[in-house]
């Protein structure tokens, strides 16, 4: 192998692939493998490991501010190095977002609308966080380490349906449809593009060949090049007679679907959605319930945490943090002292308590923005969805309101009674139903739900409950949604630790709406506040 | 509502189309979605439940050869119907190739190379079928009915590899990577010939519009329809910094591969293998192993299955059928006389024993084609594959011998020993490894799979077992593979009653290579039974 300056000296400036090649032939594959992590092909994540904090002062006390996941990660690793660490949490329960909701929860809302669920025992669903990224490692690390059983979150269902209220009559269609056709489409427009010459100017000789050879294969087109009808496709998108056995009939091709009923479908959205880095395979929700994950952390640490406590005023000086709150079980006040404090408190309440810190980071909490969510969940009698439609877990997606149904991903053929997702909101539609009482919302989401399942849809409905996480009174708001403008002028503020308060969660990180960002801001919120407490 | 004859005069030959758009006007979306089934949109089985085999005469009999899926299916139908079942089969397991391998199981192959499995308790490989389709409902059926727990399959993960010898210097790539690159250049180019006018005659000015929205949003082009570095592209291939929180570094844009290096990959061929119908999302795989679906048959109607029993003839005539057998176990010989006949013998086996049928039938059991597929499974010590490459399930594919690797699919998260399969190989590759001693076969196995996993993958192994199917001496051979000539010759032949015997299995139907196939065979075959019985 070459001294490193000779290799330095055969490439001025090789590009990525050129620069692999070599190490691979003067390292072998494992040399490759490593560098092409080093080259950034791997990188999955920011986490490697939870931050080693050593040397803690003994003593030394943090106060943390909400028992959601950034505030428990924070709680349990700074207790692990040695602080002192009282947790303050609004709710009567852990976990902030990390919530399912389920027979026998109340659900209160800003102005007094008031749910009870009703659904039966085992029954539950994620109205936050409900699907965990096979790159999320931190959060993966957490639920391995604190015993959180995982199960697959079935993301991508080919069998799912897709329905836009311009499209097919309005009628739903099947998602393997839609996107074998469109590939089909598209496969039998590039080859046109190409054999007519029409890239020769953009594409070699040599890619051109392969391409046509890939738009074939790909699009699954006939020897023409022409995307027509066939067994072959059929073998993709289904068939009209499915194959059978013995002297059942032979299968028959089914026709796809023209190029302009394809396009009005919009399916490359949902094509696209399924490739989102957040959303691609394998996903994991865990076993019983988004909210095993708390309940993991309150194993750990549940002795620290005080439920209930409405915080009322975050003060700092010289020699400590105080902060100021009323018990809102028995009316009682209260102070909790510390050296430190971590505050996890959502931007859209903590602007409305009064806290002792610079003019920049008060302007930042001001400044995020927030998103308001709403999710609904409908149990059914019967998995009707599975039984009558054979979709297994997954989601169908439509332009209305709800924006689509998701199917349970657990308890796969059973019987008895289920839990739908009946509806996911966002920004218009989020608006809507958060504007209407509990009962309309429900009556909405059936109305809506029941373009994918018209029979069953009412027939076999028990219950609903709706969560619209901008009356969420201990949040209002769900998910921040940082615009590059307001990340520009106020990130930095708002992240920076600010005399002997940070704050931390999925509003201090570059992942918003994702449980990895809450964890990530927390460790990166713990190594400042040691660093500066082991300095001071 | 006009009258059907109103509705048959204004439509001549209405497209499906237009057909499903009057329908829904007239009926809502419940009759339009009946319709839909019934114009073939959402066809996905011939089966319509179990058949009704009502009237069976008193005391008949059928003695059912081979207890595989079809076999035992066809005896628990039949038994179910009133008839007395007795079953032969030549191994000393029920199931076929519905088979588990674990520690301590023998393999004895055809030239009587022999190897005994050393997996830790509880691991196994699954050297047959291993994945079940959602829309397998025969399948489906019958695990539920039978008790038999299925958990998912992880078909797609966009986080495996993809190896080509020829592409990328022969290091593998993240499939995320390589899908949405081609994707990105797919669109890129057809973005480019429609632009330039190059489809003017044969797209509409208005399809072509939304094709050029498709192709910006679906390819994730930047404003200028070229596919560069960004953000949001990163937000599907992955970043070369991902986002982190608090005062992690900002996330950056990853650079995609150019187009003669993703083009080189033949990434379209996975693109397109996780649309084949059968290869779609949701799949299932039963817990513990695939042998669970012939144990959940066994505890229905074990005590009608003679094992360890070598059929040696099967004669017919006016008054029954009669076979010869003897018993592997103590050499005896013996005779089970019957009325009617289910054989489920495999062609390579059937044609080498004594049949009094049709020479049609007899033609037809010779021309059938078999694939000899071949199977690794390599105990690992650890899941690398999961705590250093964060891949969970799913596969990793090659162009070299092995074809693939495939990552378990149960017990995410564990530690301990696990099972990969370490080589499915067809065609060439699975004669070349099929004609090696067992101990070799092994060592290109980790040799190949190591390309993928260089620092890992003889570090961690433990053992493995290979099957070569052809080498199988109750089967010589996997799966059926009809060509459309042999099937036009043979197959009506092959599944149609003769006399007193019908055949079923696999090869009787067209779907072969699927449990399924076996059971719709199967279930065909006993209807066609118990009508002659009914009908004698």
């Amino acid at each position: 192998m070459p001294a490193a300056s000779d290799l330095t000296d055969q490439i001025a400036v090789p590009t990525r692939r050129q620069l692999l090649g070599m190490i691979g032939t003067m390292g072998g594959a494992a040399a490759m493998y490593q560098a092409m992590t080093a080259l950034g092909h791997a990188a999955e994540t920011q986490f490697t490991g939870p931050p080693v904090l050593s040397g803690a002062r003994p003593g030394a006390s943090v106060v943390v501010l909400g028992a959601g996941l950034a505030g428990l990660a924070a709680a349990l690793e700074l207790s692990r190095a040695g602080y002192s660490v009282q947790v303050l949490e609004y709710q009567d329960r852990a976990g902030g977002r990390n919530y399912s909701v389920r027979g026998g929860d109340r659900i209160v809302e800003v102005g007094g609308a008031t749910q009870t669920c009703e659904f039966a025992p085992g029954n539950y669903i994620n109205p936050g966080p409900w699907r965990i990224p096979h790159h999320h490692r931190t959060l993966l690390h957490y639920c391995k380490t604190l015993g959180v059983e995982l199960e697959p979150f079935i993301q991508n269902n080919h069998n799912g349906l897709i329905h836009r209220s311009n499209a097919f009559g309005g009628q739903p269609q099947r998602y393997k449809e839609l996107a074998v056709d469109f590939k089909g489409h598209v496969s039998e427009l590039l080859g046109k593009a190409l054999n007519d010459g029409a890239l020769d100017g953009k594409v070699s000789a040599e890619d051109k060949e392969k391409l046509l050879v890939a738009m074939r294969e790909w699009g699954v087109l006939d020897r023409n090049m022409a995307f027509t009808p066939s067994i072959a496709l059929s073998g993709q998108r289904g068939y009209d007679i499915p194959p059978g056995g013995g002297l059942d009939p032979a299968p028959t091709a089914s026709t796809p679907n023209g190029l302009a009923d394809v396009l009005s479908s919009n399916v490359w959205t949902q094509m696209g959605f399924y490739f989102n880095y957040v959303m691609q395979t394998t996903m994991f929700q865990p076993k019983g319930g988004m909210d095993q994950i708390a309940a993991g952390f309150m194993r750990q640490i549940g002795a620290m945490v005080r439920l209930n406590t409405r915080v009322a005023k975050i003060a700092q000086d010289a020699s400590g943090v105080t902060v100021d709150w009323t018990d809102n079980a028995t009316g009682q006040t209260g102070q909790t002292k510390a050296d430190w404090c971590v505050c996890t408190i959502p931007p859209p309440v903590l602007s409305q308590i009064e806290l002792q810190a610079s003019d920049a980071l008060l302007a930042a909490v001001r400044a995020v923005p927030m998103n308001g969510q709403l999710k609904i969940g409908l149990e059914m009698r019967r998995r009707f969805w599975e039984e009558d439609y054979a979709i297994y877990g997954g989601h169908s997606f439509t332009d209305q309101a709800i924006s689509q149904l998701s199917y349970p991903n657990d308890k796969f053929f059973q019987d008895g009674p289920a839990v739908l997702l009946g509806a996911f909101a966002n920004g218009a539609g989020a608006l809507q139903l958060t504007g209407m009482t509990p009962a309309e919302r429900i009556e909405v989401a059936l109305d809506q739900g029941s373009v994918f399942h018209p029979a069953e849809y009412r027939r076999e409905f028990i219950s609903g409950v709706s969560v619209p996480w901008s009356r969420m009174p201990w949040i209002q708001g769900c998910t921040s949604r940082w615009t590059d403008a307001s990340r520009a002028q106020h990130y930095t503020n708002l992240v920076t630790m600010d005399g002997r308060v940070v704050l931390a969660g999925e509003h201090a990180t570059y992942y918003g709406g994702w449980m990895e960002g809450s964890l990530l801001s927390a460790l990166n919120a713990i190594e400042q506040l040691h660093q500066r407490a082991t300095a001071a």
